[in-house]
């Protein structure tokens, strides 16, 4: 039963944990992508609705979850856990969404990996059998990340062409031991890589280590190769992290070049959408993998899939005292089976 | 192998995990209290000769998690996943305190109830097979907590007589298969309660009503009372949300009266140090267990304790936009057996 070994950061699951259910919303900006079809819902009114941008936030991870548990026909008391997270200080758009629900509760914090980490944790759970169902959700929001992260919006601040745009969005998977034909079949833990990169308006290039050393990983780990898989993706590195990643896994033997995304690089027209280097945020990986992604598998246009979501594990204070960024990357093995 | 049943919130863990070594650290004014003699290391200089507060409080958790690793007599390479979190912006405590580790990482946020989350998430990773040794680390520091959540410390503005003293220490549990008499035999995972208080200088009431509904929940759901234990401990309520707690349990026909104290009011003299309604942040709970109380598991003066560790998920932007508090509790038995 030991899935991990020395030296390796890569657990099996035995049981083949099931995703039951998926449900992706977006804002405004995404409704108008190439991914448009692919939301469950997307709102005109950024704001939800609500009267703060971190009520608008924790709007979206309701509307997800909510999404998500009607999709399947159950209850949140049906809901045995569930693991979530996202970019507002002290975690305030997951905590709010779901102090009504009653659900058990374990917060994380992985930045824009959330998505992965928090699927690897449901289906971690179920699979060890602790639980039946759990769910695993996160949201980003544009104009909460904004000003959190940068400049308030009215203040109208250039952006930098390494500037990414935070996707308004949230996805939520439920993980069940059966009734699904899409399995979690595997997940790379990532560690902590940091190259010295200090520019927080190039997250791209600040998270592509994480992202070579997590898939460089996993392929070592399994003894399998990019062919292996009908479509990789990474979460939210953007068009020029995304570079960074193909040349460096050229380098070292790796070809990406025929079914490699991003996922910042899917949700958006980078021509004509004005997001510069593509999309980021928690939401943008989430957003992709519970609608579009997921859609793939079930029509099995895709069958192999693997998941890798980034994270850049700075604050605003950190940068303002110099640090670099630690970035961080954890991967998910989903496929489509039977 | 289902061990979380329907309605149910607690996990046994049936390959009891092991606690295999742990480490607490403290600052100046720990050192000055009850339990300073059960901290492995205290510094008389709260900076821990670093250049910023945060920096600060990284090196309590790379002190805390070295601590343990050096007990055990291992390298970090040995360790296979580690889960922490900390109450900074972005967890930036412990993603600068880790990146240099390179163990895989998954980061949490659960407030002051990081040190029972991460030990849950460890000992679930362990007991399922998943990794061979799994750590668990948190930390807070009085004055990164204090800019952040409340003043500038040179603002030099009143307390409260309600509020509570963060305290400056971390805490790392390093939990595998065997090679200890200390088992982690279950854990009750908590939902978010809010029961509308928005005084964000009264944490202990704030969260005492999530330290009730988990602890009566673990008692309904192992069939079990407080006289089964030697000890029952919370993370940080301090005396007023103590009392709260004593209160409501007696109420509900749980008498707490006889073996229960909080980590808050054990790590400081509440009547000499000036600490108000006594110790709090994730520290608090995380240095008193992995010093004091493993010291009492370790020479047989208790051998069956549940430690509950509470978390308060407001942010100072929530708080700002006139929010409640919204509060959560995770338990865990540990007991000393053969």
């Amino acid at each position: 039963m030991k899935l991990l070994h020395k030296g390796k950061q890569t657990i099996v699951f035995d049981e083949s944990p099931a995703i039951l259910s998926s449900a992706a919303i977006g804002g405004k900006k995404e409704s108008e992508g190439p991914l448009a079809d692919y939301f469950d819902y997307t709102s005109k009114d950024t704001s939800f609705s609500q009267t703060s941008w971190e009520k608008s936030e924790s709007k979206l991870q309701e509307l997800a979850l909510d999404t998500a548990k009607r999709k399947l026909d159950v209850k949140y008391a049906d809901i045995d856990v569930l693991f979530a997270g996202d970019l507002l200080n002290q975690c305030i758009g997951s905590s709010f969404a779901l102090r009504d629900t009653n659900i058990p509760f374990l917060g994380l914090y992985g930045a824009c990996s959330t998505m992965a980490e928090s699927l690897i944790m449901a289906s971690a759970a179920v699979n060890a059998g602790y639980v039946r169902l759990a769910a695993a959700l996160t949201s980003s929001h544009f104009a909460s990340a904004e000003r959190q992260y940068r400049f308030p919006l009215g203040y109208g601040g250039q952006r930098t062409p390494t500037a990414q745009w935070t996707v308004t969005g949230a996805g939520c998977c439920i993980v069940g031991t059966e009734g699904s034909d899409i399995h979690v079949k595997a997940a790379t833990i990532g560690h902590i890589e940091d190259l010295g990169i200090k520019d927080a308006n190039n997250m791209g290039a600040a998270m592509a280590p994480a992202a070579i050393s997590t898939l460089e990983t996993h392929f070592s780990d399994l003894g399998c190769s990019p062919t292996d898989y009908d479509l990789i993706v990474t979460g939210d590195l953007g068009s020029l992290g995304k570079k960074i990643v193909i040349e460096q896994l050229a380098k070292d033997g790796y070809d990406l070049s025929e079914n490699y995304n991003d996922c910042g690089c899917m949700i958006f027209d980078l021509k004509e959408q004005d997001v510069h280097a593509g999309g980021s945020g928690c939401g943008c990986g989430a957003s992709v993998l519970c609608g579009y992604l997921m859609r793939q598998l079930q029509t099995g246009k895709i069958n192999k899939l693997l998941f890798c979501a980034t994270g850049a594990l700075l604050s605003p204070i950190s940068t303002w005292q110099g640090e670099s960024i630690p970035g961080i990357c954890h991967a998910v093995t989903i496929c489509k089976e039977g």
